[in-house]
């Protein structure tokens, strides 16, 4: 027998207990045991919970989890970081194997915590963190334990796309896009954490901990969400043959890791183009393996669920093999350096607000151009006057981030544009 | 240590040495011990190979490495079916745990194999066989563990791929792209195997072996390949909104699997569209998970060993630790009905060339219609006269496939078309 303490009985958590019942017979035959959730901390003990659930296991004392000495393995999905840190944290001192879904917590305190468990010898998994039901964690733990990885780039907040999406097929507004997902429930009241990239953020400091065996706990990304984006920039990307998607991006490079999370075009006919709705995808790109692309349900009960639950029988067959630790023993952590924002080199789309007068095209790409920032493609939208403006849409060639938000500071401060310029990256 | 026999060393054997030697450090970590290479069984010692590979340990003899009781795990990449069975049987009986990458040997024999291993407690790891460095094995077998599968979809077949993406992007003939393949050599000499359709089935068998946990070893598949898909279909499915990709396809049904490959319309839009070249990609419909895809290079030396080496570690692991066996005795199989592929229902491609005379039309849509096949859009391409046939594709409302041969077959043998219809599945 194994014994479990489930830290949270959301929907996660819910979805948990759902699938060990199912799968109960199929589980216990691999593990080489059954699988018990012993205890159950909970917030309040009366709400409705999954039928599977001996109301009897519930606690709202953490000490009657963390204190049991007969449990195996935490399993922790109350998510978010005080008092998971902590918990958590008690639990590897104490020995057990451990699974958490927290992603924000593994962004800030992942690298602490997995030192942690590799110093007690038990095991850390962390599937359910990233990509819902996506088994991406597992894929760079070990499917590509004789590879390095060159980069990775993600759909990985299914709100974000959502938006993006119904904004590009059916036109929606931004703030319609985001009324209609909250409605539909694929975005929070408050959806700050989502739109505005925070969540994703989080999620790339668990991939590029992984990918690139790197220490990233609390380490700040550039980040920009998709409240910027409007349906013109949709439609002017498409005419350029690309899709503007919301990705999670990071880099091994020379100089430092590369680390971002921004809205960015993508080519139409490229595989991330085609991740639509609430799906997520991680492109993995193997120095060995070659590019990888993995894609499917970002979140949801369930979905997470199957991934907490493949840890759980992961931690478990090693406590029960007297191998645990060994897993997490191998992933290895080091300093990173990052490499500053101004360093990227990447194509770029701006749009500007253009009032037409007389030699204002040349003053503007003039302004670029003196920074080394040459354009590709050039599109003015209709005719503006010398008071009504015109957007002006360009896509550069390669050049550097510095030299970009220099050249659109000058612009913006000028008299010839009516409003900031907007500028998306071209991935 | 764990010491290893080698079966094989062509390019992917080669991929594993360089891969070993390249990761040593970091592999030994993560098994607690080093991976040595002991034995290399190769059929021509004088022949040049990777530069890491100490040739006294090449030997021609199969028995100077199933003999050496002092080996842990038996690689086995030589391909083929015989007398790869007999060596893999003689090493199971021996203890060895294995690591295979034949997807011909599991499409016939991978039950047997599985289930000998799960007798003697040894580990039987294939990740190599399909899917190149697609993690699609370790995905369906570890990350799955607590969810069931509806279906499976997947592009497995990098030389198919790349022949039907130069003939729908360039307008090319079946017989230059294929040219095209076989220069860059993508393509064999003798390219039945990929382009009739065999070796995709081979992989679908292996496929739906783990997803379904049934025994399916020899079993006929509905095969079809991709030499009659000429550029015309690719022109009216993109004008339809679909792409034509060579599918293999497993579906769990209550009649029993559905098991099949042949070319099918996919929706432009729908993430295998978007598969180019010689990338391969599975897409799996978990029914806690929903839909998940993974993409990649199906073949090629290095993605290939990525995979091998991925299981190597594994069955290195859970030697190391006393466990070997846990995971292979966790698949289970059981015998599985087959569905006939007259039961299949889906949408049809049909292109007839067709005479223009009098009622032609009201004749063909009038065989399908009583046999319960109904159109959905009809497209004349130009006008055609009596003696000069003219294209004339349509595509149907879901219907059954006995119905469609049925109708497919009373057409052909009429007077009205010029040569046997064309159908293509959608999917």
């Amino acid at each position: 027998m194994i014994k479990v303490g489930l830290l949270g009985c959301g929907t996660v958590g819910g979805g948990v207990i759902q699938l060990l019942r199912a799968n109960a017979a199929y589980i216990a035959a691999r593990v080489g045991a059954p699988i018990d959730v012993a205890r159950v901390l909970v917030r309040d003990p009366a709400k409705e919970r999954v039928a599977e659930l001996d109301r009897a296991r519930l606690t709202t004392d953490p000490e009657a989890v963390l204190g049991d000495a007969s449990l195996d393995v935490i399993v922790e999905v109350m998510g978010g970081v005080d008092p998971a840190r902590a918990h958590l944290t008690r639990a590897i001192e104490a020995g057990k194997q451990i699974v958490t879904a927290n992603k924000m917590l593994l962004a800030l305190h992942g690298s602490e915590l997995l030192e942690r468990s590799q110093k007690r010898g038990v095991d850390l998994a962390f599937e359910g963190a990233v990509g819902g039901g996506i088994p991406v964690i597992r894929v760079l733990r070990d499917a590509l334990a004789s590879d390095t990885i060159a980069g990775l780039a993600g759909i990985v907040n299914g709100t974000s796309n959502y938006i993006l999406t119904r904004m590009r097929q059916d036109g929606l507004s931004f703030e319609a896009a985001l009324a209609e997902a909250q409605q539909k429930g694929y975005a929070e009241a408050d959806p700050s954490l989502d739109v505005d990239g925070g969540d994703a953020a989080h999620k790339l400091v668990v991939l590029a901990m992984l990918a690139f065996g790197a220490r990233l706990d609390g380490v700040s990304v550039a980040t920009e969400g998709i409240r910027g984006v409007s349906p013109i920039d949709h439609a002017f990307a498409e005419r350029f043959g690309y899709l503007v998607k919301h990705l999670a991006i990071a880099k091994h490079r020379a100089a430092g890791l590369e680390l971002r999370v921004h809205p960015a075009l993508v080519a139409k006919d490229s595989p991330l183009a085609n991740i639509n709705g609430v799906l997520n995808a991680i492109s993995i790109e193997g120095r060995a393996l070659g590019p990888c692309l993995l894609s499917g349900r970002g979140a949801g009960d369930l979905p997470t669920a199957v991934s907490v639950v493949a840890d759980l029988v992961d931690v478990a067959i090693a406590k029960k093999g007297g191998v645990a630790g060994l897993a997490t023993r191998a992933i290895r952590l080091a300093p990173a350096i990052l490499a500053p924002m101004g360093d990227v080199e990447a194509r770029y789309y701006f749009r500007f607000s253009v009032y037409d007068r007389p030699g204002v095209l040349a003053r503007i790409t003039g302004a670029l151009g003196e920074r080394g920032v040459s354009i590709e493609q050039l599109v003015q939208q209709g005719r503006g006057t010398t008071d009504v403006p015109v957007d002006v849409v360009m896509l550069t060639h390669e050049a550097k981030e510095s030299a970009v938000q220099a050249a659109l500071t000058a612009i913006g401060a000028s008299d010839d544009v009516a409003k900031p310029p907007r500028m998306i990256r071209v991935h």
